[in-house]
């Protein structure tokens, strides 16, 4: 059991998220590497200073390099905006040191392909943030497909919807400013993840992405509020994935639906300890979509609790998160998602962009 | 209160729906006009006979023109497959007998087009029978929508799926065959009337149709399984569709989902007792979808059961069908759906199925 | 295929919901049995004139007594409050016709034991309205329990619980006078019927009922607006019953959980075309309560529709109850439940009430 | 920020879920005081040494007193079996340290009271593991009920269900022998606790309890798998609760409905995130129970995530719990729930006990 020093930049919602998981995880999962709080960087000193103490690492800093640079730090997480993920995972790579990265992958396709290159060409073990496909009832609904539980995927339908933004005089933020921070740079990764994940790859799509409020509070929005695709996976299967800010009354709508040949799983994230599996099997009549509770039968439940139905939450992803990052980094080699399969997540964005534009059909460029 | 001789054509399944459906009605609904079943058309005499003995027709025929030339026939309901829709609208419409007429209207837009043309030439009173939409559910959330309860619709999610030809093995019957009888025909019209009813008029639309099992039991397979729609409603509002037969688990998958600015609707007709609604109002806290069970307090429920919860079926929505029909035909005037509201439905199938063909958004033309 | 003249007595709630019952029979289920609706009776003439009227009936009475007596009155039916149905069932008997008597069997035990004598002795086809249980997915129920499907049962939770008398201004009407409109003679049979035919007799009971509201727009209340019973059934297994009108929220809560060593069941009525199993087989991570649509593979469901998870309403229950009668009359024969099954009921109604009054366990007077 | 250091006694089940918490608890609430893994304990040296290892404690021992005892521990969570609690309490107590002690409070009524005159005597502070009533939607029923959001409550429905003891042929362990491992001592104090806490105190019972499986693989069972109780409030309203292990399909039916004349509220724990509440007003036609997810405008979310309907699990309940302790510990003045709380539990089992061997309604003895 050796101790890891971690460096978080960033101590906002996922900075906190992180700095939580990491003083968790190895009492959940009796972890070899046993993690150390040691700097968290964010863009003030004071603001750093007050993350430290709030958080419990020992130190702090206004200025990322430093965190990257000392040698107390042996892993970094990138918690802070895409616009500066590119620069941080540079440093980290050219010190070879293991860098998780919040998604998306930097604010762009050409962001994310640097990423990569930096960290492969450095060795560096790297991971990116997608936590909701980690929990117990998404591990397992990708166990069962891919055990063929449900037979040849005929239908796939995704979305993403939550409704920070639906009303209309919410002011003109951050939020409404840029690809990165739009619905297809900020909420569309996670469910095009979760299909990729669940299916396979996609070869094609066909976009429509808009912006709902164009101005708010008078200001005009500049990125989008939500977007559509319909896609074909590589397999044959035929699909669908819808996004939203502006979802009202979605709050978590992370939900899929799969069809196969031979039964078929529903999922939503608003009630994440259950997933739904319809089997073709059995009598007619005693035929039905079952809700199956998670519990210590499914994947990296039981270290949370012994009793089914008890039930692991967001916070907990995160530490599974924890978890794998660890354990790649024990091992030395990385752990999915890795950087390159959150760049394929940005390519299928870019692949909705150009379709959209161009209002056709666009293949999506792989690598 | 006046009798009325019913002539129904076909007993099948939706034969004897209405069947039943004029048996009922009366009572149900205190109808000025009363039916009475006065004669049964089917495919041979012998079958006829059989329905009339079975739902109650006072005489039947092998032949529906000796049906639609009766003069104790004063209406006609036309629930025979779709290839027979065109020619028998023709004869009712020559007599100026109010004629309703099962979904889709013919096979195509072009029988579509003819059996308008006829009916309003003669100025037969017509209907077309898009039922789904007429649960007390389903009228409630076309009101909410109107009045504005939910605000300015920002999207629309529909689906029709069900299962029945899910299973590969499921030999290549006639519903194998002709694109009246495959998804886009046969399911796909119910669905876009509901969102042309709960929504408005849709401009253009982009899709994509398939077959999910090209043959069956060796046997070819001509027409589609599945088939998805990206639409533009022409008061802005972005929606999908989603069709399919294949959709292992589902049963009666008519399901729709409407956000609006300030709330939202979600409808599963397998639980069509249930409306649920969002309303951006109140306390953040205490905001959440409530399961609106139907009762005397929603449309058409109360003629069916003076409590609430009780709940109305699948026959009940033919009742309702029924009672309007009878109400178009006292009043002299055709009730919404009619025969150019289907036509609507059909412009809107063509138009997706130009679109697969074309990998291209159509703009769908009305009328 | 033989006509029956059928007459009503009551043309309310139940009195419209038997009338169109009758309408529809024949041609739901193809009956050998043909009704006809041919008299209605009522507390005056021209009420009883106006049901018929909107109804369908051939003639009507002000007077009860003429219905019974009519030649052309073949079968009776009984919905009309619980202070007439022992002296109309006394008539009917006396003239060996068949009788169906909504429930509750008269007033009290007594009056329920008066006319099982009547109907008994005059051998006289009759059968009680607990119309409920007849529903696919319960008659279902009753089956899988039956044959073993959930293993021994070990536990029955039932409720009935309405909230149309919730609200403590509503005004004190007949429903707020006598027993036999109170919450224990008016909702509870239902669900007591429910207990006795999923799992079996009850031998002894201990309940508790109250008054919640005790006086009503200043006028006192004479009956009661809760209770609640635990009991033992015979075959050993732990039992609880609940009823309430002030229910504040629920609509039509006809509820049962059945727990057996091998799986077990849910139902709540409001959704009453799903029934929830669990089977303790398969994998572990497998298990769920599965929510089972009805649909032609379950009891009685074909008929009204082809398609499964399109569903069935309160006005098909009575369509159902009215094939069996009509089955009954034809066979010579009463079927279940008949009016010593209605008394069953009553003797456990009886029971709850000497427990509450002794607040001790009571056995059940059987017979 | 000053250290505090916990010793915690049990690395089991409950040992565990305390460990992670208090390694979570500073970051996740900023809590003033800070924690340090400084001790634990177990039944052996090993077992105990290989929990310091895994969850991170500095030390450990196989013998409770020397924790208790030791002067850097200073607070005490008893994670250890029932028959543990008394002697462990007076120990921690005669010096005065803070005490938490997992549900229930010892093996009985006996050992109850003395614990808690060994903390009130001691002034020591101390906290019972009631950690379900602490998720945000449980947190948020009870402010609801307490404000008069649903009326006068009329009704309490209560369940605690699990099914891990379900299976006939479940071994006979220790859970089988034993008051205080049985179904009424384990499972029952949970929800007991929430019915005190949502609805005020019971004045009286009448319950009834029993073993369902009375051998388990040929050996004896000596303790309960399933007991109800009717129970009466003293602010008038009734209610009823259940307990079972042998609940088939149910993981973690921790239940409750609260009726109210104004309102109703319904929680499922096996469903955490979503609390249902139905209000007696607005228009009838769009009243309903809605399904509220918890989120940051609920008590105790917004630490976990600021994201509404990301959704908190079991274990940050026990994080909640950990807050609680501290800021009870850091004010000298202990929080709900005291030992005296837990007690009150206990007597109400207690009274249930009585109730069930005299087969009468029983008076609660208080205090
Ligand atoms: N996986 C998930 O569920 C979620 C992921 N995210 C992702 O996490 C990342 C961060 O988002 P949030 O935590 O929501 O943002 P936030 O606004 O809550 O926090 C951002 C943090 O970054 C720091 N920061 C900004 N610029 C910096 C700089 N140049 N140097 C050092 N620190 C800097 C700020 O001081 C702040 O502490 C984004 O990539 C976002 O897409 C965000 C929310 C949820
Ligand atoms: N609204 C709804 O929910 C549904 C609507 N439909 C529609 O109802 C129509 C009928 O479909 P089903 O009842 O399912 O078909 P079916 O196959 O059950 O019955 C068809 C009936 O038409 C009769 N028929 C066929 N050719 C005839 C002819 N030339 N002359 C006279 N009778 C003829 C047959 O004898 C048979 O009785 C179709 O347009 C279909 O799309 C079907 C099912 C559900
Ligand atoms: N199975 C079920 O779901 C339900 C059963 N019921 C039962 O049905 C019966 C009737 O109740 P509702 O229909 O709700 O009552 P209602 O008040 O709606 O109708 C009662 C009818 O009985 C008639 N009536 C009263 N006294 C009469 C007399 N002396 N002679 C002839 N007619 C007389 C009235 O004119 C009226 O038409 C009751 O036994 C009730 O418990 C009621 C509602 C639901
Ligand atoms: N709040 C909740 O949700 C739950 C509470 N509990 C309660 O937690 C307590 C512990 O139960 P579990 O964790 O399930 O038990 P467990 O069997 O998982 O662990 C018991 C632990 O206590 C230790 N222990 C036993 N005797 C000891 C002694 N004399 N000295 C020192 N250590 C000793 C054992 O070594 C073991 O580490 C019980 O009071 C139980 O009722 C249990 C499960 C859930």
């Amino acid at each position: 059991m050796a101790e890891i020093g971690i460096g978080i930049i960033g101590g906002g919602y996922m900075g906190k998220a992180h700095a939580v998981a990491f003083s968790a995880v190895g009492a959940v999962f009796d972890t070899t590497l046993r993690p150390r709080l040691e700097m968290v960087a964010a863009s003030t000193e004071s603001s750093a200073a007050s993350y430290a103490k709030s958080y419990g690492f020992a130190r702090s800093t206004g200025d990322w390099r430093v965190l990257v640079a000392d040698a107390d730090v042996q892993a970094i997480v990138i918690a802070s905006p895409p616009e500066t993920h590119l620069e941080i995972t540079r440093a980290a790579a050219a010190l070879g040191k293991p860098v998780f990265c919040e998604k998306p992958l930097g604010r762009s396709v050409e962001d994310g392909k640097e990423m990569v290159q930096a960290v492969e060409a450095a060795r560096a073990v790297n991971m990116i943030g997608f936590n909701y496909i980690r929990t117990p009832a998404s591990q397992y609904a990708r166990a069962l497909i891919a055990e063929g539980e449900i037979g040849d995927i005929t239908w796939f339908r995704g979305e993403h919807t939550e409704d920070f933004y639906a009303d209309p005089d919410a002011p003109a933020t951050w939020r409404a400013q840029g690809d990165s921070n739009g619905c297809m740079g900020d909420l569309a990764p996670h469910m095009i993840n979760a299909a990729l994940a669940l299916i396979g790859p996609i070869g094609s799509v066909m976009a429509e992405i808009e912006t709902v409020h164009k101005t708010r509070g008078g200001a005009p929005v500049t990125n989008d509020d939500q977007g559509q695709i319909m896609c074909r996976f590589t397999n044959g299967a035929m699909g669908h994935l819808f996004f939203s800010r502006t979802a009202t009354g979605r709050k978590m709508g992370y939900i899929y639906e799969v069809t196969g040949t031979r039964g078929a799983i529903r999922f939503d994230q608003e009630d994440q300890n259950a997933l739904w599996l319809y089997k073709a099997e059995g009598p007619e009549a005693q035929r039905g979509f079952r809700k199956i509770l998670t519990g210590p039968a499914h994947p990296d439940y039981e270290p949370f609790c012994q009793g089914p139905g008890h039930g692991t939450g967001y916070q907990d992803q995160i530490i599974i998160e924890a978890r794998d990052f660890l354990a790649a980094i024990e091992a030395g080699k990385s752990r999915w998602p890795t950087f390159r399969d959150g760049l394929e997540v940005s390519n299928i964005v870019e692949a909705a962009r150009r379709s959209h534009a161009a209002r056709a059909w666009q293949d999506v460029n792989h690598g």
